[in-house]
């Protein structure tokens, strides 16, 4: 299949990096994003823009990774990755010489970081808490790799390299969600050795029905009878 | 109904009083989250210690409430409670002049705030992010109330008091998880307004599953191929 016009064309060799974002990346961030939203059917809940992600993923200070909302970009790099022991989460090497890989959004992607670096996914997470294990672990809220570059053990790498550093800072379990009808993550998700949890429904209060809340600490302590 | 022999029985006007927690109350969190574990069928995972709920939940020095893990203790009191701006979530009088409650664990859950006061219930609560919105919001991981003190209105003034707070604190959302044959719960989360997600499922890496995953990130960043 030919590439399409303006595509990119990778082959070879291309090295992968999963590494922490920072403020350069919301571009990207929000893109990657909408992106998400129209695979997973949900733009009519897409409210994100530049400004807010920046104030709410990269504050002043920003907080130790995995204390607080971290996110994590992956970077693909025609060029060997130098590991950066303040940045770098994981990187590998990917062998394209069987089937080079056109990305047609490669320019529009290009990495902040230079070097010829394209960016093709990132990571949401933060820590949670299980009462039952009275310890922290880690909620992925967002995994994301664009069209072209899926299917070369990306989103793997990028759920094992999250889950390893759960695992060493000591924390319980890893958790996330998927949409039922996601089969493809489903069948993913399982054979990276993740329980799918059948009984569990998620609960949720938000615009109008949670801002009819406000006041109501006031209210009730007030001496209001039930 | 005569109340059980040892049970302590509550008559007239009591007031409840959500709080923060504090270390004092780290045995009445541990009992309360086994009974939970007990009512939702699954003490097989229960593995909380005294210990861990004190450095987990209570660090030194312990993060501004809802910023982090956050516990908050219901107590219930004989006498009118003196709200405490450091530390009272919400509070509120119950008439139970209609219908006296015997609480035949009154004296095991006695408050360590003293006065009289039973600790009848908890939740434990932290910030998460949404990605489409851009913000913080709050997880609910539980909301206890124990049995005797149970359809008085209680569940609903602590849930209604922490979605007051992340309404005020401009968060987006408030979630929390439930069983999905717990219809008393789901009608009663749906009455306050929120929505229960069907197409959501939750994914988990725990035990042995997630310490296979220590040290991936070394052996990804050692250069291996796909």
């Amino acid at each position: 299949m030919a590439a399409p016009p303006n595509s990119t064309t990778f082959s070879g060799d291309v090295w992968a990096e999963l590494r922490l974002a920072d403020a350069r990346d919301v571009p990207h961030i929000h893109r990657l994003t909408h992106q998400m939203a129209e695979f997973e059917l949900l733009t009519d809940l897409f409210a994100a823009t530049e400004e807010l992600l920046t104030t709410t993923l990269f504050p002043s200070p920003t907080p130790p990774p995995f204390t607080s909302f971290t996110a994590l970009i992956l970077d693909l790099s025609p060029s060997p990755i130098v590991p950066d022991a303040s940045s770098t989460i994981a990187s590998r090497r990917l062998d394209l010489s069987a089937s080079p890989l056109a990305d047609p959004e490669a320019a529009a992607f290009a990495s902040p970081r230079g070097g010829g670096r394209v960016t093709a996914g990132f990571v949401i997470c933060f820590p949670n808490y299980s009462t039952f294990l009275s310890k922290p672990g880690l909620y992925v809220e967002d995994i994301f790799v664009r069209a072209p570059w899926r299917r070369r053990g990306l989103g793997r790498m990028m759920l094992s390299a999250v889950a390893g550093r759960a695992a060493e800072l000591g924390m319980g379990r890893v958790e996330w969600c998927v949409l039922d009808w996601n089969k493809n993550a489903i069948d993913f998700y399982e054979g990276m050795g993740a329980d799918v949890l059948p009984q569990w429904r998620i609960c949720r209060l938000a615009g109008a029905a949670l801002d009819k809340y406000k006041g109501s600490q006031e209210e009730a302590a007030g001496g209001k009878a039930a």
